[in-house]
C-alpha cells in the first residue's frame, strides 16, 4: 500500500535503513500509554475539530477551516488568523489519518474526506495551496518566505497527504499535494528563471521525502534536497528577498526576515556546528537531512546530523529532553546554559527531536538516539499535555515559581505554571495529538534480518523481516517496572533472524532470559546498547529482559552553571521533580543529603504513579532571624520527608511550585 | 547665601530636621574618594560638556547645548534625540555648580554662565522651558506627562538653579527656573480649569522642596506637595490623558503611557505598600516625599516613606545596594526576588536610594539609613564608573558570564561585561558625576545641639552647631582600615554639644577613645546605632573610633532563592566578588568552605585595594566524565586558593566573568 518498498529497491544510491512501520501493523495495548492514545482520539481529536470550526465557544475563533473554504469559493469572507493557519488543518488531518490506520473509524473518516474535498477545490489550478495568499494576498506569492511559512504550510500538507493515503488508500490528498509539489518544484531551484529560495520555516524538507517514498517519484527527494542544500549559501536568499520586497516585514518586530541564525539559514547546513537559532526549525531541518541522507547515501549530510545531534544531546539538552534555552527567539543558546527557570524547551521542539532521533535510528540503530526519544517522549512531551487531554505546555520549565510567573518578574512572563487550553496557538496541542497517534512508528525497526526493539511500549507487532512475518507481543508495567517480556511468533516455526532489545542507558544491570534460560550481555552480544538474540525462532519463544530501575541521582556536567551542586533523580525513563502540592512552597529550601536512602514506591496518585520519598534538610524561613543579609551562623536545617513525583505528571493539582534540580548537601 | 536658614525660622509645621551641609563647608581629602571626585572634575566634567556640544566624535550626536541655542533662537535647525535630552545639560550644571561650590573655577564658571545665558534666553515668555515642546511639537505642551518628562526636566532644571544660585549666588538660572515653577504652579492643580496631573518620571517634587528651601517661597512646596498627594488618585490621570490625545504614545511600545505601577501612580502614595515599578521614578518619589514630609511635618507621608524604606532595604535590595530586580521597566519585581545574574540594578537607582537615606537622616538620624546609603555609596554607585572615569555601567549585575551576554542568552541583552563609553544613554553617568561632587553632603548632618557622623570620609568640615562652628577633621584609610579619628575644634573652647558617630551595622566590635581615654559603647551611650559623644569640647579633642572589620561571611534570608546555599564576603562596607582575571573561567565551580580562613590584606592591585584569600574547593570540567548527565558518583573537588575582590573594582581588567554569591560547602 505505502509504495515504500518499491523505492527503495530502485535505488541503488541510498544508505541502508529500515523504512516506517505501518500502524495497522502495531497494536498498541499498554498501561501507561494507552490512556493517552484513547484521550488523544476520544478528546483531543474530536475537540480540535470543533475548533478549527470555530465551535469552542471559550476559546478564541481559529477560521482555520472558514480559510478554505473561502478560498474554495463556498462562502464569502476575509481570511482569518495567522499565515500559517493552514497547517493547524493539515496537522488535524494527519492525527486523523494516523488514528484511522490504527483503528478505522468510518465516522471520522467521512469528516475527513469532506474536510479534504474542500481543500481540493482551495487548490488553485497551478496546483498551488494556501489560503492566506490566495484569500488575503494573491499575488505576494513566494515574496516573503522568511517570514510567511508558505512552504512549511506545503510541508504539513503533504504529511497530511500521505498520511492519509497509507491509511485509507485514497489518493485525493495525495494528488493533490503531489500537485502541489510538482508546482513548486517549477518555482523552485538554482536554475535560470527559478527561485533559489528556501521556507524561513524548515517542514518541507522532511515532507518531500515522506511524499517520495509514498509514491516513488525521485522528482520529490531531488527537491528535497535542494532545499537542504540550498539553505544559507551566499549571498543570502533572505537578504536578497527583502530587499526585493523593499525592506517590508510581515510581522511587527521583523526579527525573522534577516535572522539568520534564527532559520539556520547563516551557513549551509553541512557546515553547521552547534545547534542554534528556533528550536523546532532545526529539529525538523536535522530531520528532513537525516531522511534525504537516508534515500541519497549523502554521508557528508549525514556527519552534520551526527554533529548537530551531539552537540544537542551532549550540550545543549535538558535532563527532561526539552531543548531551547531561551525564549527570545524560542531558541537555542549556547553550549551548557540550560537555566532551569528561564527555559523554553517548547513541547514541539521535543517532537522535533523525536522525529530527528526516529530517523537517525532508521539509519543507525545505536542506542544512544533511542534513549533520548525516550527522554524526551516520557517527560517533556508527555508533560505537556494534562490529564484530562484538554491542556498544553508550550514551555516545559523545570523549575517554577507562580510568585514569579503572571508579572512577578517579566523574564518569565513566557512560563505558565499551568498547562493552558490548548487553542491560543495551535503548534504544540495538535503536533503532541499526532506523535501520539502515530506512537507505533517508533517501537521497533527493521534493519536487514534484525528486528530492533527501541521502546518498553505494550501491544502486539506483526513486522516484516527476512520476507516473512514475525508477531511480536509485548508486555510490561513500563515504566514503573523494568520487567519486560516479548512474546516472538515467526510466520514459519524454526525462522532466523535477529531480536535486538535495547539496555536503556539509564540501566546498570540487565537480566535477559530467552525461554527461562539465561543469555549472555557482554560486548559478543551487546551491540551499540542493543542486546541482540540471534536465532532460530519457534512460535512462542519468550523473550524476558529484566531491567534493573533503581532512583538514580543525576549530576550535571560542571559547565552547566544551573545545576551546580544540584541532583536531580531519575528512576528508569523519568526524571522526577517536587511539587508544591507534596512538600509546601519554597522548594529552594530543600536539601538532599548525598547519602539518605530514596524509597520508590507505587500510590494512588496521578494515575498510579510511582513516587520517591526522601529525607532532606529543609532550612525554613521561620527558623531565621529576618534579616536580608545576616553575617550570624546560618540556623541548622531541620530534617524532614518529601515527595518526589515523576516531571510529566506535575501542575495536574492547580498551581504551585515545582523543581527537579534540587541542592545537593 | 543659602537662604534655607530663613525658611526654617519662619515655618512652624515642619518636622524637626536638619539641613544641607553646604560643600564650601566640607573640604574631602580622602584616600579612596579624592580619586573618584578628582575624575569627576577633571575627565567626567569636561568630557561631558564635549559630549553634549556634539565635540566627542567617538559618541553618538547628544543635540543637547544645540537644541537650547535653537530654542533660544541663536540657532536654525531641528530638535534632536530624547523627549527628556533638556536634562542632561541640566544635570551637568548641577554637577559643575557642585564643583564650583567646594572649589571655585573662574574658567568653568564662565562656561556654566554661557550655557546659562542660552538656557534664558530659550525659554518662553509665559516661563515654560522645554526645547523639546518648543522646538519640535508646539502646541503639545502637557499632553502627554506620562511619557514625555516635561516635569522631569523641569526638575533637573530646577535642582541645577538652586545649586547653580548657592555655589556662585548668581541668581540667573534660579530667576528663569522660579519663574518656569511659578508658570507650572498656575497650569497645575486641582482647583477647576488647572490640569489636575502630575509628571510620569517623578522629580520635580523633590527639586521644588529645594527651589522653596532655596528662595523661602512657599508656593513651591506647596506645589510639590500637590504632586506629591495628586499622584494615583482615581480616576487615573494617565488615563484621561491618554483618551484626550486619541490613544497616541510618544514611545513605540506605549508601555509608560497606562502602566501605572510602572510609575507609581497606581495608588495614592501614602497607599502604596510595597516598592513596584521602575525603581529610579520610584526613590526620586521618595525622595520628594520624604522632603515634603519633613517640611511639612506630614507623619502620614513620613509612614509611607518608611514603609516602602523597610520593603526596599528589606526585601528588595541586592547586598551590594543595588535595586530594581528586573530589566522590563528597569523595576522592582517582587519581595525576595534578587536574581544575580538577569537583575538590573540601575546606578541611577542607587544614587535614588542615597538620596532617600540622606532625606531619612536628616529627618532621624539612624544607623539603618546610613548604612543603607554607605552600601550603595561604595558597591554599586563607585563600581558604576570605571577608574579611567570615561566607562559607566548602567545595568550591576552581581554575576556574570560574558559567553552568555551579547547575544549568548538574550536574557542578557540588558547586561554588559565590561562598563561602556558613557554618552549612549545619558542618565547614569551625570548622575554619578552630581553625587560625587556632592560628596561632602552625605558625611555629616546636625541635629539639635548634634553632629552626626554618617559616612567616614576623610577632610575637613565647618560645621555650625548651636549658634557656632565647629571644626571636624576626620583623618582614616577607610574603607581599608576601621580606625578613624575626628580632631574636634570648636570655636569657642569649652562649647557643650554632642558629636554622635556611627557603629556601622556590619561592625560587630567596635572601640571608641576621646582624647585616648575609653568611651562606654552601651545602651546609654548608643542610640539608634550612634555612638553619642556630650561634652565640653577643647580646640584638638581627638575621638579615636576602631571599627573591627573582618571579612563577613554573608547570608540571606531563606527566602531568597538565588542565593540558597550561597554564601558572599563583605569587608567593612565593601562587598567581594570573585572575578576570572585572578580565579579563570567557570567561577560556579567554586565552593568556599564552611570553616576555611578568609585572609584580607592589601595588595597593589586596582588602585591598592584589600583582597581577600581563601583556600575553596573546585570541581573541574576536567575531572569529570564528559557526560551532560550522569549517575556516576561525582570527582572530588580540589583544593584551590582563589582570590576576592572588592565588587566595585571589577572589569576592570578587560572582559571576564564575576560572582559575588559563592556556593557554601
Amino acid at each position: 500500500m505505502c509504495g515504500n518498498e518499491s523505492v527503495h529497491n530502485h535505488k541503488s544510491t541510498s544508505m541502508a535503513h529500515s523504512s516506517r512501520v505501518p500502524l495497522n501493523r502495531v497494536n498498541i495495548r499498554d498501561e501507561f500509554w494507552s490512556y493517552y492514545i484513547n484521550l488523544v482520539r476520544d478528546v483531543v481529536i474530536p475537540y480540535q475539530w470543533d475548533a478549527l470550526n470555530d465551535r469552542v465557544n471559550s476559546a478564541e475563533p481559529s477560521g482555520a477551516v472558514r480559510n478554505f473554504r473561502i478560498a474554495a469559493g463556498l462562502e464569502q469572507g476575509e481570511f482569518y488568523g495567522m499565515v500559517f493557519q493552514d497547517s493547524d488543518v493539515a496537522k488535524w488531518l494527519e492525527a486523523v489519518a494516523y488514528m484511522l490506520e490504527s483503528d478505522p473509524d468510518p465516522a471520522l473518516e467521512e469528516i475527513a474526506d469532506g474536510m479534504i474535498d474542500i481543500i481540493a477545490m482551495a487548490q488553485q489550478e497551478d496546483g498551488y495551496l494556501n489560503t492566506y495568499f490566495t484569500v488575503k494576498e494573491p499575488g505576494q506569492r513566494w515574496t516573503n518566505l522568511a517570514e510567511c511559512h508558505e512552504l512549511y504550510c506545503a510541508g504539513h500538507m503533504i504529511e497530511a497527504g500521505v498520511a492519509y493515503y497509507r491509511a485509507t488508500g485514497k489518493r485525493k490528498l495525495l494528488d493533490v499535494v503531489s500537485r502541489f509539489a510538482d508546482y513548486i518544484d517549477s518555482v523552485f531551484g538554482t536554475e535560470p528563471g527559478k527561485l533559489a529560495g528556501y521556507d524561513g520555516h524548515q517542514e518541507i524538507e522532511l515532507a518531500l521525502v515522506k511524499l517520495y517514498q509514498a509514491t516513488g517519484n525521485e522528482r520529490y527527494l531531488r527537491l528535497s534536497r535542494y532545499f537542504v542544500d540550498q539553505r544559507g549559501q551566499k549571498p543570502s536568499f533572505f537578504a536578497h528577498e527583502h530587499k526585493e520586497r523593499g525592506g517590508k516585514s510581515h510581522w511587527p518586530d521583523g526579527y525573522a526576515a534577516l535572522n539568520l541564525e534564527y532559520s539556520q539559514s547563516h551557513l549551509p547546513v553541512r557546515e553547521q556546528e552547534k545547534a542554534i537559532g528556533h528550536a523546532v526549525r532545526l529539529l525538523y531541518m536535522l530531520t528532513g537531512m537525516a531522511d534525504v541522507a537516508a534515500e541519497t547515501g549523502d554521508e557528508s549530510l549525514l556527519a552534520a546530523c551526527r554533529r548537530l545531534w551531539d552537540n544537542i544531546v551532549n550540550r545543549q539538552m535538558y535532563i527532561t529532553g526539552g531543548v531551547g534555552s531561551m525564549p527570545q527567539g524560542e531558541a537555542f543558546s549556547f553550549d551548557y546554559d540550560l537555566p532551569n527557570d528561564t527555559v523554553y524547551a517548547e513541547t514541539c521542539a521535543s517532537i522535533g527531536l523525536i522525529f530527528f532521533a526516529q530517523r537517525m535510528l532508521r539509519i543507525s540503530p545505536e542506542a544512544q538516539f533511542a534513549d533520548v526519544m525516550e527522554r524526551a517522549l516520557y517527560n517533556t512531551v508527555v508533560g505537556g499535555m494534562s490529564r484530562d487531554g484538554k491542556h498544553f505546555f508550550y514551555v516545559n520549565p523545570l523549575e517554577v515559581d507562580p510568585k514569579a510567573c503572571g508579572g512577578g518578574n517579566r523574564k518569565y512572563d513566557h512560563v505558565k505554571p499551568v498547562r493552558q487550553e490548548w487553542f491560543g496557538c495551535a503548534c504544540c496541542p495538535p503536533n503532541v495529538a499526532r506523535l501520539l497517534a502515530s506512537l507505533g512508528e517508533y517501537i521497533y525497526t527493521v534493519q536487514g534480518d534484525s528486528i530492533y526493539t527501541h521502546l518498553y511500549i505494550g501491544g502486539e507487532a506483526k513486522l516484516e523481516v527476512g520476507g516473512q512475518q514475525v508477531g511480536i507481543k509485548q508486555t510490561s508495567h513500563y515504566p514503573w517496572d523494568g520487567r519486560i517480556s516479548l512474546e516472538v511468533t515467526p510466520e514459519q516455526a524454526g525462522s532466523a533472524f535477529a531480536l535486538a532489545v535495547r539496555i536503556p542507558g539509564w540501566c546498570k544491570q540487565a537480566v535477559l532470559t530467552v525461554n527461562g534460560a539465561a543469555y549472555p550481555l557482554d560486548a559478543g552480544t551487546v551491540v551499540n546498547g542493543y542486546a541482540v538474540i540471534e536465532r532460530s525462532w519457534q512460535p512462542g519463544d519468550l523473550v524476558e529482559l529484566n531491567l534493573d530501575m533503581p532512583v538514580l541521582r543525576m549530576h550535571s556536567h560542571p559547565l552547566v552553571r544551573a545545576n551546580a551542586g544540584k541532583v536531580a533523580l531519575q528512576r528508569g525513563p523519568l526524571v522526577y521533580c517536587l511539587e508544591q502540592a507534596d512538600n509546601g512552597p519554597n522548594l529552594h529550601e530543600i536539601m538532599l543529603p548525598r547519602e539518605v536512602q530514596l524509597e520508590a514506591g507505587r500510590e494512588d496518585l496521578l494515575g498510579d504513579v510511582v513516587t520517591v520519598r526522601a529525607e532532606v534538610l529543609r532550612l525554613r524561613e521561620s527558623d531565621w532571624n529576618g534579616e536580608l543579609y545576616s553575617d550570624k551562623p546560618t540556623p541548622e536545617a531541620k530534617r524532614e520527608t518529601v515527595k518526589f513525583i515523576p516531571y510529566y505528571a506535575w501542575a495536574n493539582r492547580g498551581e504551585g511550585e515545582m523543581t527537579v534540580w534540587v541542592r545537593e548537601q
